[in-house]
């Protein structure tokens, strides 16, 4: 039975998240749909991160086993055409080895944040982008996302329903650069907890605004309490954009 | 009676244009609408550029005649706040000398195409691009697009219905950038005639299928007839960028 490995896009809008619900349409319910629909019998389908309702992929990657022969570029294909006209499109399929989990194979993952940093509402971006009025200070954002890069305990920065049984984590990249009115926030690490992307990024507008130093967002990190983070930012500006594998 | 110099964007998705009709939604009969609710009489919005349906704009240039006198910016928002729900929003407003006419007083246009160029269908860029499922040369649709620069009888790129008195343009620029899967066109010049954009990249496009060589797209224009040009790429991928003033 041979394992695809799955390169996908998604616009996160009309879903409830990636991971599949009784309730509710999701990325990952809707890919299994289409792989039972070309193979006749259930499939599992495994992403490499559980992205929450509204957030958006360029590049997740999930792993599946299919109990038929097919020319990758053929399933890739096949699971387009079932997924139609769904905002979720395969870009690539490729045949790896048994032991290949989108999850637990993983290194290292890529997301961007954008933010639309203007008065006039959102014409082309609509879900697509954060809208903050307010002018914010992007090179001192970018200094005080540095107090957050490396080995920390990131308490604070963590959803309380969140399960991973340690709030150690390793962020390697966070980025604030600004391009006319677009600010992006690119950040890079092997895992992240649950809304840690999006609290930081909340936590990085009150220092763009002014509102806090970077004194205090390092505080914010060493209280390693929820209670000391800023505003979540809102799922529409987030975007998983690479996953990568050794 | 003031005169205002509007910025502004637009998903030209669920228009007919930008040119007001008698039937069917346009841009500049949103505009005009919102701006008669404010000022409580008609008032008439002259654009610098007529966008064809479903053509994006992230900076067309508009100016009105107001009888009323208000800060630019609260002009805005007041415009902006009777577009919502709608697509469109005014970026920025100024008070501009009498004399000053969006169209006329423009010097250079800027416009960009975006292809995708990928088997995959679209999942984030769905109305916001074309896709082109055949692998495009993007070298050899920049060397041959230099061909296109320079002043030229443009007849061959120019739509039938096109009114302008003389087919003689000034193309400025024509560059052709691969970014991963995504190709853009990007183009300058102080006027353009009608589908010249669409027209020179649908034919580019056969130059990176390697259907026409840069020779058969410098004949295509030299023949001066609308039966030599190739395929005029679809409304999706246009954006109007940015209009120059003196």
């Amino acid at each position: 039975m041979p394992r695809y490995k799955l390169t996908i896009e998604y616009d996160g809008t009309p879903y409830c998240g990636w991971q599949r619900q009784d309730n509710g349409s999701t990325v990952q319910g809707s890919l299994e749909a289409a792989a039972q629909a070309i193979c006749g019998v259930p499939v599992r389908v495994h992403g490499a991160g559980r992205t929450d309702a509204g957030v958006h992929a360029r590049g997740q990657v999930a792993h599946c086993d299919v109990p038929k022969e097919l020319p990758p570029g053929r399933f890739r294909d096949a699971i387009n055409a079932h997924l139609r006209p769904q905002p979720i499109a395969v870009i690539d399929a490729d045949v790896v080895a048994d032991d290949f989990e989108a999850r637990f194979s993983a290194i290292k993952r890529h997301y961007v944040y954008r933010i639309s940093n203007r008065r006039a509402n959102l014409a082309l971006d609509i879900a697509r982008s954060w809208r903050v009025p307010r002018r914010l200070d992007s090179d001192a954002m970018h200094e005080a996302a540095q107090r957050l890069v490396g080995k920390h305990d990131f308490t604070t920065f963590r959803d309380t329903e969140c399960q991973a049984k340690s709030a150690d984590k390793t962020l390697d990249q966070l980025d604030v650069i600004r391009d006319g009115d677009e600010i992006r926030v690119i950040t890079s690490a092997r895992s992240y907890l649950h809304s840690q992307v999006r609290s930081m990024v909340g936590s990085l507008v009150w220092v763009g605004e002014g509102r806090w130093s970077a004194d205090d967002l390092a505080a914010a990190l060493t209280a390693r309490s929820r209670a000391a983070c800023g505003p979540v930012a809102p799922p529409d500006g987030l975007y998983l954009m690479r996953v990568d594998y050794p």
